[in-house]
């Protein structure tokens, strides 16, 4: 177990290849309950293999229309598609995202040379 | 000398308080000279006081229409205001973002309680 932490330690720490984003607004009113649960599940996602250095963000800029955000990174590409398939990610998607989320754009980010 | 590099250390070690991103499309084609320039120039951003763990950034995502992007952080609002208003930042906004760029959005994030 102690090697595997430590693999895991080295693998946060190393340089990202792939930063997935995502500003969002809910169809919730602000600080409903609908909302809370929401961000809940959002926060679960963290735990789905491959991801890291996951964040929950509020959006403050008054330039956009979004209120939230997620951050997470991965190694490579193949960990950020077995994230998008994985039953947690796909089930987050149908139960909270289609029917809750009022409007989102995705940005992703690799570090420029 | 010492001291001073160890509490910037430190610093760069909190929590942020404020991130400042923005993601852009320019008006050079892609891989010019011009191109080159302005994110070298973008790049001096990160020198002036208050702004943490900069970030040049390459926006990959399909899903929208954004080429670029830049990531900063701030202890509080104040340094992010004295960061907009140094002469360093108006004169790059002056001489590189409002002539080249094409379109852009700004997103500022703080950590979700």
């Amino acid at each position: 177990m102690k090697a595997l932490t430590q693999t895991q330690s080295l693998k946060q720490d190393k340089k990202f290849m792939i930063r997935h984003t995502v500003i969002f607004k809910l169809k919730y009113l602000k600080h409903s309950v609908g909302e809370r649960d929401f961000l809940n599940a959002a926060k679960k996602l963290a735990a789905i293999p491959g991801v890291q250095n996951f964040e929950s963000l509020r959006q403050v800029s008054k330039k956009n229309k979004y209120d939230f955000g997620l951050s997470m990174e991965f190694a490579d590409q193949k960990l950020y598609d077995d994230y998008s398939n994985h039953p947690d990610h796909v089930q987050f998607i149908r139960e909270y995202w289609l029917p809750y989320v009022e409007d989102f754009l995705e940005i992703d980010y690799e570090p420029l040379k």
